[in-house]
């Protein structure tokens, strides 16, 4: 245990009433995706915004910033690299985040963003930029507010205050910096691709599995990964998520569609790879007083982190020959006796097909981060005043004919398909790329430290590379930053060489090119 | 709309705030009994307990205590018979009864309940009354402090300001004044079934079931019964209860068992007839900011009460010949074709038939009062300091051999049976039998309200029974106590007449007597 003071040790425990606040928030919102019957909706939306405004009062009471300085004053807390220091600087960072907007701001931003999103709902459904652009234009003019509210950093831009919340102490330069080279090389991939030609067999995707076959055959994938089921659930919500109520309770939800088994199956490894790392961090102790739960220490560093985790299970061991080969016969066994007439390769190829296509949620692997690359682009440039909110269509359009190749028919199927920038979320596009990237450079690096994985992976046993993963990056929450914790697990800043090499090196299998 | 005052509307938001506290708690707890996975458990005890906190602060926060007093010294809002004054009147009874244990009584309270129930399941693994007796003495004790303190209304007992608890405003006076006459005639019965010895077939009832077979039919039951199943959910627990979220979502559960169909039909059945009530209390507002959730008008007038509505579902419909008419061919399709080979009479007396027994929650749906009532007198004498603790097994033996003539073997079996006594649970036991006596008073009533309720059964038109108790019963929320709604319903005071008829009537065409 370390040294602690009365000012810290109340922190503590005001931080873990909190947390029990949002554990119980995150029930109520998961009870109502399961298994809340329809008519108690309206109810629980009043649940759900009282334990919001309880949970704010405790986050922005006065007594928080008087003991965070208490603690700031005291050099015993604050020696480099303690948990103490990280967790008084990670409360630092929250409090003063949650206390520098004006309530007039946040209640401007939660009107408009409610209003701007019924606009947005009828102008995609009409196909009709025109009709949501003032929306648009107040909406980042809001945000334009929020973020010098945040406070840009010396030699930074307003971006980076907005991404800070998602992703914090990464800034816009640092993203695009990365971002460039990925982009240059993707397209490229892509023309070859296209240029290719071969065609992939994929009808061992769409076989009829019955629901209830490919629940069980998810569950045993979830075995294998280590995901503790003691200590969490699978169940079915219409969109797949991952909660962690705390210590002990972490909860996936997948979805079944009969016709095509993976898109429940890669959810589920996605989720579970949240889960994993939910299960990991440093909150397991359950019923203990002294525990760290509730504490910036016990929580997760990133968005862009998390992700890394949820996009390794499901493309880095979900989409590999080597995971197949220990899971063809199972799922034989479990969903279907059809199994048995497809090769390892041919299942390995059918799920790593790519092609470039209009919709973002819809998008293969490898495209994906080019539809994340322009929304990037396009509200980093909004946000600056670089670009007008009714250039918006032409430039998507453009992009999308530059780094796809493909043309986009309508702004339905263009810039309305999202709903983020309606209700305000500027900021948060490029961590799911984030995350890709990540996971490719913590992969190459787990590689090296565990020469033995593939060959483990052909017989299922994932229990030491989720070790590894407890190990080197669940463990820390947020000691250090996302940046930090690249340098520190693989001996380098972020950069785009490993998933380039990644998505090059499955494009060689799928198309022999 | 009546007419208020901002210090009547203030009080009713800030109950509002508590009505959605209370409803999160429930589902929090609804949560630990069905789906939570077994590592959430240590966390979900300290969530609780947080719940239970902020739901304490806001009852017993003295502003409400200014609010009410503003508002009883405000005539419009008291006028006789209007829904103000109720609620006024219900609040102030609420606040008072929160505010008048001194804290440190209610921190002795539940110390001594936690460490008395952890002695009581010793001793009763060891049949050991010795063991427990002085707990159950220290226990008495409080429970006479905690009586004081509530206030003994005039010419009463200590008792009286214990069941007001759970039954407002009944005495323990009144109750012997029921229970006396039930239970002289009760003895009489209990002896001429046992000298009837007609032995009545009950194989019907141990045809083996498969639990989802079980459950559609009970689905199917709560249909009929009218439960709206878009308002409420059936899942499965341990043990079987109720909980009503407020509007719009009431959720049961009940349990299967392979081999004894009926405790599960019988379980859904009686937590149905709760859910039904909790349905039919004027609380279905969702979402209006002005609906009356939150407030006493909106709530459950007693347990009594709660019980005679699960008590009417299970034992006056479930186990009449009426609904196995109906019933009979349904349970042949869905659950078994076997059932096809047994008459309605043969299913009647099967789910009828009564016998002596030594433990209560097993006992049927007559004799069950007997294990009340020896209860009742026991802790009423215990309390007023009449019978001394060392007696209890003696006193509890000899009534067992009086009343239900048989012979109690251990303590085990006995008096240390039921766990309440040993956290302080002393005026409960009683409200168990007053819900079978306003269920036959009630259900007398009915009969002559509804001439054709019994044909209508045969067929499962069950609608027009639910109504006429949301009309008469539900709908009226604590607006009158139980005594005055059962005069205000049946035209007489509680009595213990029909539920004697009730019960000789089917010893009648059980056993021929």
């Amino acid at each position: 245990m370390p040294k602690t003071t009365p000012a810290y040790d109340a922190l503590c425990a005001h931080l873990r009433s909190v947390g029990h606040l949002t554990s119980i928030a995150a029930l109520v919102s998961w009870d109502q995706e399961t298994y809340m019957p329809p008519k108690g909706a309206p109810m629980r939306a009043e649940q759900s915004s009282l334990l919001a405004e309880i949970t704010h009062q405790r986050l922005t009471d006065p007594r928080v910033g008087e003991w965070i300085s208490a603690c700031e004053a005291d050099a015993t807390l604050n020696k480099k690299g303690s948990v103490t220091a990280a967790n008084i600087r990670e409360m630092r960072r929250d409090y003063d985040r949650r206390t520098k907007l004006p309530s007039s701001l946040v209640a401007e931003l939660a009107e408009t963003g409610s209003r701007a999103q019924h606009v947005w709902k009828d102008a995609r459904a009409k196909s009709d930029f025109k009709m949501f652009a003032p929306w648009l234009d107040k909406m980042m003019a809001l945000q334009r507010q929020k973020a010098q509210c945040y406070g840009v950093p010396a030699g930074g831009e307003l971006y980076d205050a907005l991404i800070d919340e998602y992703e914090p102490a990464v800034t816009a330069k640092e993203i695009a910096a990365v971002f460039g080279p990925l982009r240059k090389d993707l397209t490229e991939l892509v023309k070859q691709v296209a240029a290719a030609k071969k065609k992939v067999n994929t009808s061992c995707l769409t076989l009829k599995i019955d629901p209830a076959a490919q629940h069980a055959f998810g569950q045993k994938v979830l075995e294998a990964m280590g995901f503790d089921l003691e200590a969490g659930r699978l169940d079915v919500t219409t969109h797949p998520f991952c909660s962690g109520f705390g210590a002990g309770d972490t909860r996936l939800t997948t979805r079944y569609r009969d016709e095509k088994f993976t898109d429940a199956l890669f959810g589920t490894m996605h989720e579970g790879g949240h889960g994993l790392y939910e299960q990991g961090l440093p909150k397991s102790d359950p019923g203990k007083k002294k525990g760290v739960f509730g504490q910036p220490i016990s929580e997760a560093v990133s968005l862009g982190i998390h992700e890394s985790q949820s996009r390794m299970w499901e493309n880095f061991v979900g989409r590999s020959r080597e995971f197949w080969t220990w899971a063809l016969p199972i799922a034989a066994k479990t969903m279907s006796p059809k199994f048995k007439s497809f090769s390892v390769d041919q299942m390995h190829a059918a799920v790593n097909t790519t092609t470039p296509s209009l919709i973002r949620v819809e998008a293969d692997e490898g495209t994906y981060n080019m539809h994340v690359m322009i929304r990037f682009e396009i509200e980093r440039a909004l946000l600056s005043g670089d670009m007008k909110v009714k250039d918006v269509p032409a430039a998507w359009n453009d992009r999308y004919a530059d780094f796809l190749g493909i043309k986009v028919p309508d702004d339905r199927r263009g810039c309305l398909q999202d709903v983020h920038w309606s209700f305000g979320l500027v900021g948060y596009f490029p961590t799911y790329t984030l995350g890709n990237l990540y996971a490719a450079q913590f992969w190459e690096k787990i590689n090296q430290d565990m020469p033995g994985l593939k060959k483990d992976m052909t017989k299922g046993k994932l229990l030491d590379l989720r070790d590894w993963l407890k190990d080197n990056i669940h463990k820390h929450g947020r000691r250090y930053t996302a940046a930090e914790l690249c340098k520190k697990v693989t001996g380098k800043n972020l950069e785009a060489g490993p998933l380039l090499r990644h998505l090059r090196s499955k494009a060689q299998a799928v198309y022999g090119i």
